[in-house]
């Protein structure tokens, strides 16, 4: 399989994952074992809370995408992992039985002067439902082995 | 219980959490469901990679992050829930084995112009391993509820 290098990468690439429907017990799954509060976990205290209904966890809607990203591009890149993530913005909520749609874009390339074999890249990321609405976004850092023979 | 409304928020205010000890197996079943790269996954092709180990998803690490507040503060907080997080740092591998101690303090508090039921607190997260080194850091959103009588 033909790998992605950091010499592969353009700005204005861009990545189209999906669909990925999210079911109530991963809502619930997730939440129980990292954010057990009541809009995450339970049909009934989630009716009275501002968010009228169950609502999957922000950091279970962040994990969905990076696997929808590890599904579609990073299964065949040259990735060394991520330093980090700017503005993660959760806009809406998500919900039990929507279907996500994630477009990520390349918006910035950068060779790392310390480290020659690698670079690092910057993607916009933004998660969208069925209804077409966003509802994450968040620009996102990873670093990408250089071309053996470029390096 | 008594709630931890926005007015009991101030800037200064700091929260430790831990430990939290992070076992193998839990890296594995974060990795397979969300993030299934070769080096959250497998111990030998982790060997063979640039962090010559097995390391935790960056998102399991902010997920088991999540879990320590929510332990600690969330518990008994009028939250609302969180817009967002800025500057999400992955400084250093979080391997199995690793024990976690967790740092809140909080940064900003800001009454909402549009809706005078809530308000935005501004947290710094700072997550050390057993060794103090601090492997992430970030800047996490809080809406909180204002309490009843003031808004």
């Amino acid at each position: 399989m033909p790998r992605r290098y950091f010499e592969d990468l353009q700005v204005g690439q861009v990545w189209e994952h999906g669909p990925r429907t999210v079911s109530r017990d991963e809502v619930v799954a997730f939440a129980r074992e990292f954010d057990p509060q009541p809009f995450h976990l339970d049909e009934e205290a989630a009716l009275r809370s501002p968010y009228r209904g169950l609502i999957a966890s922000g950091w279970h809607t962040a994990a969905l995408c990076q696997r929808m990203v590890i599904d579609g591009l990073e299964g065949e890149s040259a990735s060394l992992g991520s330093p980090g993530v700017d503005e993660l913005r959760w806009l809406r909520p998500v919900r039990p039985g929507d279907t996500l749609w994630l477009r990520v874009e390349c918006v910035e390339t950068r060779p790392s002067h310390s480290k020659p074999d690698r670079g690092l890249a910057r993607f916009r990321y933004d998660l969208r439902n069925q209804a077409g609405e966003t509802v994450m976004t968040m620009t996102g850092l990873a670093l990408f082995a250089r071309r053996p023979e470029a390096s």
